[in-house]
């Protein structure tokens, strides 16, 4: 059995994936590492939409139907902000702003986000560690066709349709992995990249330096979730971001960007003809339905990878 | 008629009081000159329970029934951020919550409060002007049988309950009164003492250096309106505090905390007998109902007020 389990992580994607993975392991034993590039400051608050999507999924307080947020919520405070400002886009939830406002005062008090989401994960009821990449701020800028947008203002007010033409992580060659990530990392039984988008969920934290070191040299076995199915992702821009990048959309892609430190590649059943492909990188494959609709495909598939990081 | 009527402010008993004023003049004519000792931050964000008692007393978004904070109004951040800490005996409200979010937020951007406070009172509606006794931060700290207690902390935690030994006006002394308020005092047709507390309501105002000497200097009449009526406050701790100060709990030993620069003292009728003991200070008086139960006594009792500011 595994006693710890490591998985890099972005959002909705990877908090699916994580829900599944608490039924399959002890909570306790899982140590989550979360993308803080999607972090955005708004009306003073810093708001961490990747981390929050993990800790309300593994409480059990996400609203499972939008994919974001809490079950629940109502959106009172954000309806009175648009009386005083129009940058009211992004979406605040009532209950959501408590999480955003307990970090801000925290932050501004000067404790580590390392610090400050732990404090957060502990008072929501989740057992599993989450640790954010890293403590020093790094933002996921995009060079589009609608001009240089940070992630938040391409993702919600652009709604991901401008066409990407680079990326930047702005901070991340100074940061430094939180406390606790490249232990995670070396210390695993299973470290999982779950199934995020590989450019900008798994690309943050692969961006701060010693983290894609730690995963090629870690004894762990590491094993990667294809995002991408049939040339397309479950949800968001990854699809589109992977062709206009230049990588092309596609499973066998998504593992040529982590050749240089994955095991295994869980592709879908529907790419199973990749496989070659993906072997000829250096990687072993294993195909399964990896598309998660409930929480028995999400049980599945956890099964299906840690078989693969046992055997 | 009065082109230019200033007010200074506390909270629920100013807020009444030019509900009824801004029907008997032009809203636009009226500057609020506010007390800021009651701010306090909470959460990092600043909460001006006596600004914002006013402001949406006047944008006709206060909750009457409770007599602070906006009308149906919701608490569901609140219940969320006692998840995370206990410090939540302070009410704010879903909705409110925008104000101190958006205030947080420009004032952290090294905005003044004035400044803030004119685009959140513009913002709602509001056509007249308030303005904060200081863009420098003052605070109301209790000495009382409880021990030392900030404003908040007594009146909210404490329910007022502890009895008052002193009231140090922190940060005072070195204040400066905010833009625009020497010259409201200054240049006003009259100068309105609101029946608030005159202790911990208009007493930082008048400690913000300058404001007491324009309020003597001013060529307007200057009329104050007792809150104390029958040796008892309508609402709160003021009776209490003026008694256990060593002021005692009368109409005229607020007449006498005035005197200095008061020239009409307006007594309820339940008061008359005190009207030799107030002129002996040196101030007309009028006696007239006070007690604000609905819209026709408020506006009664401004009628009454700008009468005796004319006569």
């Amino acid at each position: 059995m595994f006693e710890r389990v490591t998985v890099l992580a972005g959002g909705v994607g990877a908090a699916r994936f994580l829900e599944g993975l608490t039924q399959v392991v002890p909570p306790e034993s899982i140590t989550v590492i979360g993308n803080t590039g999607d972090d955005v400051e708004l009306h003073g608050l810093t708001i961490c939409p990747d981390l929050d999507t993990v800790t309300y999924m593994l409480a059990g307080l996400a609203d499972q139907e939008r994919g974001w947020g809490l079950a629940n919520e109502t959106f009172h405070a954000l309806e009175s902000l648009k009386r005083f400002t129009n940058e009211t886009w992004f979406q605040l939830g009532d209950r959501d702003l408590a999480t955003h406002i307990f970090r801000g005062s925290l932050l501004r008090g000067g404790f580590p986000l390392s610090e400050v989401t732990a404090r957060i994960v502990r008072s929501l009821g989740v057992r599993s560690t989450i640790l954010p990449m890293s403590d020093n701020p790094v933002r996921t800028w995009l060079e589009t066709d609608a001009g240089q947008l940070d992630f938040q203002t391409y993702f919600v007010k652009h709604r991901a349709e401008p066409v990407v033409r680079s990326v930047d992580f702005v901070g991340a060659a100074q940061a430094a992995p939180a406390p606790g990530v490249l232990e995670a990392i070396a210390q695993a039984d299973a470290v999982i990249l779950a199934p995020s988008n590989p450019v900008i969920s798994i690309g943050p934290i692969l961006a701060v330096p010693g983290i894609r070191e730690a995963l090629h040299e870690t004894s762990a076995r590491v094993l990667a979730i294809s995002p991408i199915i049939g040339g397309k992702a479950i949800k968001g821009p990854a699809a589109a971001m992977l062709n206009s990048l230049g990588y092309g959309a596609s499973a066998s892609a998504v593992a040529n960007l982590y050749r240089d430190f994955a095991d295994v590649f869980i592709l879908d059943e529907t790419d199973r003809d990749l496989r070659p492909a993906v072997e000829e990188l250096g990687m072993r494959t294993v195909v399964c339905p990896t598309i998660m609709k409930g929480l028995p495909e999400k049980i599945a598939l956890a099964q299906a990878v840690l078989e693969a990081a046992s055997s």
